[in-house]
């Protein structure tokens, strides 16, 4: 697996930091590669979250996925790394992040991870 | 992005003031601009509330609705607007408003934003 | 809007009344007019109540929902309305009534009431 | 209306009775008279049950099911009944029966209730 | 019925041991003999756990789950088994496993058991 | 039955009478009454037309429609009149009119009468 | 099982015999028993017919569906004779009859017949 | 009512000259504006086409469709004029265009248009 | 891959022998061995077919299918061997079979074969 | 863009050449890029035919997707090369070949090419 490259999360400043709402952002088009026998695997990616300072920028968001294209990841890795980096990049209230992969072997699997 | 016009809502005398009861709206043809880009973006809108002594006058929402329809505004910044404004003409026990917006660049987004 | 005609609602009394249990009831043929422009109104109503001693005959409730045809209701009054009469006919444990009308000016709207 | 022959439940002992689970059986044909009418009525029954030291045999249940076919009873007393008569051969730590009536008048019925 | 073959599940290491998220798992294709009538049975097999310090391996659990197939089980036995299995394999913090199998003699059985 | 009451189909001219194109529209509010038993019924009502030299005015439809409200018409003559009105008003090139009726005695009736 | 007994099948004159229109009726409470096993078969049986002179009174159709509740039929004769029946009494210019069987032995069993 | 903006439609040589294939476009972001009125329409157009020397560019497309947000418009006539548009462009080998428009006063409307 | 297994496919004689008339079976439950692999595949199995002098035997029908439980076979082949079978014990006038098989390594593969 | 890497795709003998029958193919998981902007363009793709003398392997044209994974192409152009590839592979008597890309900028877009 090649080394990861850089990305980036740009934000714009919450319009409204002092209500808590929630925003719900779902993205289709997430790929990546297995780790064991580089194949391609594919999955939906939901991430919802309260915003404290930062809003994310919704541009930069699809770049920073599409950034995981070329990579080697596991599952339950992926998803975990995903809520560590846009948890680091908005200092959000609550966050929860969900990667509904598609059937493999059979098998269908979803991660969620939750901040905090 | 130019001068937000003004716009009002009407109510009407909530028929039942002695009791919590619940009003829920869908409104599937929101549309305003992107600020950045100035090109149409489209939502469906939805309102649930308990009255207090009001209930909105669902022609007058329709042109509130509608008086978006030539202005830039950010998804977030947006569906708190509406809720501010809901919230200041009508004076509810409790308001919720979810927009759900069509998807841009592989993503759909979904803001929801609730009183008190 | 023509005087509201006498309306009864026929009961029956509860087989079980020593256990707390849920009837679920829904109407989809529901119409009535708009008391503004005098025009039909349609909605599904859904009614859930807990039986204390009676519960209701569904042949009378088909009649008493019959009898709003010719009239002009509000849809927050109407759905209260029936939720008041309801609890006055059957004096249940618990019960919804829930009115979820036909779109109006690319807006859909469900009205919910509850008592106690 | 005929009077109610004898049916019997079997059962079979709970595999694993030191843990709490749950099964849910869903039986879509259903069919008993109406008691005033005498014409046919159709339903579908979910059960949900939590077992203690029994769990239904499920061809009996099927047979027991089945025994309504020719007998006259009302949607309220049936529901309860069944109810009745599974936690009198099983003796469950909860469960709860549920009858979704076909539409009759236009109006659809469903009757739940729940042990303890 | 035939002796159960030894099978085993293997694992990998939680790679974030640290939080408590959630992995579910859907396999349609489960399926074994009736232990009275020597037929097949059919399921499809959700898992939901909270992993501790073990994640259960997609290969062998798809392996696993194929070695029920030339043995007789009962629904409610096999569910509970499987969860057994899982349980001691991978010490998870939580764990559900649900069987929802094809409809025999007109009723559709679900069986779902959780840990702790 | 009460005496029909007289009804008008407004028209409009068809803006390309040179091509023929279809127009489908879909009513899903109509309703009339039993003449057997004056009970309410209820269907959606569907027309497909190619026009010749004139276009059906939507709201003088809607008009038109609602005019069965209070009177009593059987499901195969009231589908075959709405044609014959329709047919006599426009002139298409082609028209089909379905009429699809709420289920009555458990059973669900539709209509399709064509031109010509 | 046991002779099967008389039935009869009313009929109105249709109200436009000049028009070639479609009727379609579906009945989803259709049910009988299996002449093997004795236990009850469900279907629901779906008629669609061009009408000559004469239209089916659904009563009436309701009535003769009933009628097969507590008799024995396969599946082929079963379809095969509701559409003998229907010709014999609607002399229809084009009949279709459509029986969707519920699954028995994890198979789901539909026969559809047609005159002429 | 505006006059008429400008609008080009651009293009591309078709890849694949010597075949004929089909090319699908669905854009339900499609608006204007009612010519009684001046209350927004919403539709979602649907266009097919089996090109001959050209096709049509998307983004050029949606641009253009977006031209018609600010204009009066019929159904009827608008559905025409984006097909002579974009025949006029493309002069296609065969193209459909479907315009589905949101429900207006209890009516949902569809104009079908072909070319040739 | 062993040997196949003789199978029988058990016959009863058409009621309506002098009718063309359609029977369409569905079963979901179709599971073979992959022959590259060994790992078991699953597929819904569609058979339509008209008949002229004998029907199939439906449970006749699921031991033939269950009969292939243990067997290896190509998806191309199996699909084709079924037919085969099919048209040899009931010499139909018409048959189709289609064979819907879970996805693998992402691919969703039907195959469907007509006789004649 | 990248100069197209060389692609095999691998075929086995048509287990029953004598037999027109049709083979349905989907593939959810088709990637390859926008040869405007570089970003990642998804489809679903979908292959229908009937074979001659040779069926593709699944395994090969799994890897044959995948090779677009990383190149530049335009919806038609790579919808009609699949088409070229695969009948330069197989020889069928018929095939179709249909891309059914993800939304952008508001538009959904099918491509079907057959062959001959």
């Amino acid at each position: 697996m090649a080394t990861r490259p850089s990305r980036s999360l740009e934000t714009f400043p919450n319009p409204q930091p002092g209500r808590e709402y929630e925003i719900r952002l779902e993205a289709p088009e997430f790929t990546c590669l297995c780790p064991r026998t580089g194949q391609p695997d594919f999955a939906t990616l939901r991430v919802r979250y309260v915003p404290r300072e930062l809003c994310v920028e919704l541009k930069s968001l699809k770049l920073y996925l599409w950034s995981f294209r070329d990579e080697g990841h596991f599952h339950e890795a992926v998803t975990n790394q995903i809520l560590d980096d846009l948890v680091a990049a908005l200092a959000p209230r609550r966050m929860t992040v969900e990667a509904d992969f598609n059937v493999r072997g059979g098998i269908h699997t979803v991660v969620e991870a939750r901040f905090p």
